[in-house]
Formats: structure tokens, C-alpha cells, sequence
């Protein structure tokens, strides 16, 4: 398992300072998006939106509770701490193109773990083509904490917020579920294993699938203009951070709609599949609470059916009922079960129910 | 001294869960600018900047480094963890308008704990005329941490940077310096007078300034406006959150130039004075390193001096000096010594020097 390196330089953050830290860690950074006027180093970023509309959103992550580094690469981590904001950005179908970084870290680190944390970041920025404008860096008295923010734009009027669903309105998803909570349970499945034995090493390849779902996802930054292209306009989106249920009730909570969803329909993929079957895990709960996948869930009319018909990105999963009706789980058999938010809950594991 | 109320409501934190937590916190914000089309509840907020370009910052405050919640009342953190980050907006020449919230917190705290701390945000906002567009919260190994990300506008072109001194330029600061360095020496001591007596009451009364300045700080949002209706335009500004030393580094390090600054000019309020007398301390350097003040350091015109001066608000305290010369601060006897970034740095308390 990792460990952050004990040979190789370390170099203790302290010999840098706290501005020096920062200064090293982005003088690299070249901006990339005429939005970008002016990106760190200043008291704020200058920004310039044009016509358009400007989305802002922020997601933190806290070592113990969101990621564990004895299985977590910290460019990976860097990688995805990136990835889950964008994320929020493609599901108002704008388009992200700056971040603000924050990190909170002890001595423990030296300054070279930073570097890979931002390596993984900066790789993030330069495969999205989004700017790091602002970075901070500060230290904590015991875990690692990231805190970013991200900056989007979109044509004034056409951000697709959480509230639009109408009744008998199509429930769609991009990609497949399932797979990043999966990984999850290999990697912690392989952690056990390597604690009571240290010499041994795990192998991954047969969950690779499943491992990179959940180490190094990817934003779905090419469904906005698919959908664009295909000449959909969603009623309502959002990423899948917290698993499918919970996604579709904050919709139909913000809309004011029930919905049908068809558990036969949820797409998983076949790694999905014989991994949860090795765990003894029920594979449809796991696509329904897993959380983590980062791909979207969105509405559409019914009536532009045909123009996502047979698209493998995108599979329909149910469809919106009256307003004030209940939300639906339809079983594989046929009978009906209350949806209900098990979606990951980082207050939940503490919960004394 | 402080700790969380033992009596009253104590509400776990699981018993709302995280989506529930947020909504709780936040369901009484309503926008007051035009600039924010919506706020908290979606994956982004969607802001309107018209036709002015976009400012954007973030700061992190962590428990244990940047606040002792033994002395700092959890309303007062959250209205100072907004401050923070409007001034970095203030410094610009900006207006903020909206923040972004992310809190991480452990289970030690019932949400009521959360209640209070959103409190002091919301008040903040309320004053400041400011936005909450975005809130997350989170579960923590340990400690409380804060991320807030401040979003602000300037009319294009206006923005001042670090960037813009120019040799001859008059350096002004406003308010005064050394308050708050001072407040925190006051609640440490008084702390430890707790400790060793827990039944003992601290009389704070005759340090009520300094105290302030270190618990509830205001951001200079009058100097902005105050500088346009004198008809002066800064070259170069910044936030004093570490020390006017290290911030005027800062400017002459992103400037290219140099700078003298006067010793016997730093303004300084008369209970500053005897605070830092009282500690042995020399209060020009509490004032030079001490920090968290959130005055305003900027660099003007040497010609537009007249527009300035005698305004209570505003107190020259050296000029810039040509290109490629040092930085310099001329002691009260009339010797000169270079200027040390000795500012407070979360990283430098850790460090081996």
C-alpha cells in the first residue's frame, strides 16, 4: 500500500514558508481562458464573464472522511478534488473554467506531497481546460483538507437548475452506476489485507474498471453538447455525487414532482456487476446509494425520445409523475418500493440509528 | 471562558443528516442582490455579473491554527470568517456580493453549535449587504475548518492589484495596525489564567478594543467608495491579514520597486499602546508583523497627496522607491534596516529556525 515516500527528498514545508509554499507550487500555472485576467497571487482573481452568466460552487474534502491516503495517490487525489467540482458546473450545462484552491495541511507532509497533490490538479485543469486562479495554503493541526471552488459560465438563461421536472418528463442517466463504490470496497477489502500483512501486495487488475471509478473519475464535460447537438434541452439536472436515489429525490423535492424509476433499467457495468457479486452486495442498491460516479442525472420531454433513442451514453431510467405523487422504485418483478435517500452521508456513519 | 453549552437544545448532527443540515442552516437566506439569480440548493449557484468583471477568493480558517474556540464565540467566528474574505474583495476596489460556505465539523458539535456560527455568517452578510449562494457541510476527524469563497464585481479595467506601485507613489494604511495581534495576546493570557483557575471570570473591559479587533474585525468596505468620492485612485492595494510588513513586500515584490516605510508613522490606537506596554512588547512591531487587522495597504500618486491629507481614515507611512531598491523601514531614531516579512504564518510556528 502507499505511503508517502521515505526516500526522495523531503523537503519540511516550513523551509519554504507558507508564501514561498504557494509561490512554488503555481508558478507554473499559465492561464489558459480569456475569462482568466488575472489568476493567483493576488487578494482575488479578476475575472471577465462577457455576455454570459457566471456558476459558482465549492466542494471540500476531508482526509478520514472523503479519502484515505493509505490507498489514495495524492495526484489522483489532487486529480479528483478537481474533477468533483467540474462535475457540479457540466450539471447546470455551463462550462468550467476556473478553480480556487484551498488546502489545509499538517507538518506531516513534505513539501513534495503538496507538489503531487497539484500535479494532479494541474493535470485535471490542463485535460479541462480550466485555470487555477487562486491557491492558499495553510496548516492544520492534524488531517489533510482540500477546499475548492469552482468558476463556470453560461449563456445568460440557459443554466439547467434542479427545478424544472414536469410530469411525464423522462429520467435519464449518462454512463454507468455503481462502479466507483465498488472500487471503493476493493481498495478498503485490499487495505485490510495489506495491515495484516505488509509485505504483500495487492492486485488490482482484475477490479481496474471499478479502482478507476473510484480514484481518477472523470467529469462528463461532453454531455452538454451532446445534448446541444442532439437538440435536447434538459428540465432539470444534477451530478450523481451521492448515488442515484438521493439525486432524483433532491430533483423531484426542488420540482415538486414524483417519479417512477425502473430498477432493470439503471445501467451498470459488467465489472459492476461480478464485483458486487463477489462482496454479496445486491448491485441495483449499490448503483442506487453508492454515490461517487460523477455522472449525471437529468429530464428530458418525452417527446424528444427518438433523439436520444439508442444512444449508449445515455439511458432512460423512468419518468416524472404529478406533482405531489410519491417517488418509486419499480423492482425488478414488478412490485413498487418508496425511493429513498441512502446516499453516502458523511454525517451518516456517526448517526446512532 | 467559553465551551459549547452544556444546557439547552443539543441536536445531533445525525439526526438531520447532511442534506438536512444545510437546509436547516440555510432555508432563511434570501438574496439581496440583483446579481445573484439563484442561491443555495442547487449543484452551482447562477450569478449575473452584467457588464462588470468578476472577483473571486477564498480563505480557510482551521481550527486550533487560525482560532481557539476556548476564547472565540462560534458567532463571532462565523461573522470574522466572512470578513476575511470580504476584505480580499475591498482590496480589489470591488463589491462583494455573494459567498460561498463550506463547513467541515466533527460530531462534537450539535447543530446548534452550527446554528450560531451560521448566525455570525448571516449577520456579516446581512451588514455587508452580501449574498450565501452556496453551503456545504461536512463531517471532520478533529477539528472545525471554515472555507468561504467570496464572490465580488468591479467595473472592467477598475480592478487594483498588487502589481501597479510606481516609484514615488505615497504609501497609506488605514485605520490602525497592531489591535488585533494584541486582542489574541489578551485572550491567551486570560485563557491560561482559566486554565489554572477555572472558576476565575476574565475582566475583558479594559481591553474591549483590542479585543474586538482580534474577535469581530470589520472589513474597510468605506474606503473604496472614500477613495473615488476624493477623487484618488491607488495604484496598488492589499489586505492587511499578516502584517503591514509582509503585505507591503508583497506589493513591492510584485511591483518591481522598493520602498522606505516610517517607523514613527505607523498609526496605532492609543490601547494598543499600552496593551503591547503592558505585555513588554514594542508596539511598531505588533504593528509591522502582528496581522489580521484587515486595514487596507495601498499606493498612490505622490501628487494627489493634498486629496488625503489630514483624513483621519487614511495615514501616509512612506513612498516606493525606484526599481531594483531595497525595502527599507527607517527607525524612529532615524537608522534604517530592511523590511522582514515576519507577518503571521500558519506554517512558521512549526518550523526548526
Amino acid at each position: 500500500m502507499l505511503e508517502y515516500k521515505k526516500e526522495g527528498k523531503r523537503t519540511p514545508i516550513a523551509e519554504l514558508g507558507e508564501f514561498g509554499l504557494i509561490e512554488h507550487l503555481t508558478r507554473d500555472i499559465v492561464p489558459v481562458n480569456a475569462s482568466t485576467l488575472r489568476g493567483v497571487g493576488d487578494d482575488a482573481a479578476v475575472l471577465d464573464p462577457g455576455q454570459r452568466q457566471v456558476l459558482v460552487s465549492s466542494d471540500m474534502l476531508v482526509e478520514g472522511v472523503h479519502f484515505d491516503l493509505s490507498y489514495t495517490p495524492l495526484k489522483h487525489l489532487g486529480y479528483k478534488s478537481v474533477i468533483v467540482n467540474l462535475s457540479d458546473i457540466y450539471a447546470m450545462c455551463g462550462v468550467p473554467e476556473q478553480v480556487v484552491v484551498s488546502v489545509a495541511v499538517s507538518n506531516r507532509f513534505p513539501v513534495e506531497a503538496l507538489e503531487e497533490l497539484y500535479q494532479g490538479m494541474k493535470l485535471a485543469g490542463s485535460l479541462y481546460s480550466v485555470d487555477i486562479v487562486g491557491g492558499d495554503t495553510t496548516s492544520s493541526t492534524s488531517g489533510l483538507v482540500i477546499s475548492i471552488t469552482v468558476v463556470g459560465y453560461v449563456q445568460k438563461g440557459r443554466a439547467v437548475c434542479r427545478n424544472g421536472a414536469k410530469e411525464g418528463d423522462l429520467v435519464v442517466v449518462t454512463g454507468d452506476l455503481g462502479g466507483a463504490y465498488m472500487g471503493l470496497q476493493v481498495l478498503r477489502r485490499e487495505k485490510k489485507t495489506w495491515e495484516a500483512n505488509p509485505a504483500w501486495q495487492p492486485d488490482l487488475e482484475p477490479y481496474q474498471y471499478v479502482v478507476q471509478r473510484q480514484l481518477r473519475p472523470e467529469a462528463r464535460r461532453d454531455i452538454p453538447p451532446l445534448l446541444e447537438a442532439l437538440g435536447v434541452r434538459p428540465t432539470a439536472m444534477i451530478d450523481i455525487s451521492d448515488g442515484l436515489s438521493s439525486e432524483m429525490l433532491h430533483i423531484c423535492h426542488q420540482s415538486g414532482v414524483g417519479v417512477r424509476l425502473y430498477e432493470d433499467k439503471i445501467p451498470k457495468d459488467p465489472q459492476t456487476l461480478t464485483t458486487a457479486d463477489e462482496f454479496g452486495l445486491d448491485a441495483s442498491t449499490v448503483a442506487l446509494s453508492g454515490g461517487e460516479d460523477y455522472e449525471l442525472l437529468f429530464t428530458m420531454p418525452l417527446a424528444d425520445y427518438d433523439k436520444i433513442k439508442g444512444n449508449p451514453n445515455l439511458t432512460p431510467v423512468g419518468h416524472i409523475t404529478a406533482p405531489g405523487s410519491p417517488c418509486r422504485l419499480v423492482l425488478r418483478e414488478g412490485s413498487e418500493i418508496d425511493l429513498k435517500a441512502q446516499g453516502w452521508n458523511s454525517f451518516q456513519k456517526e448517526a446512532q440509528e
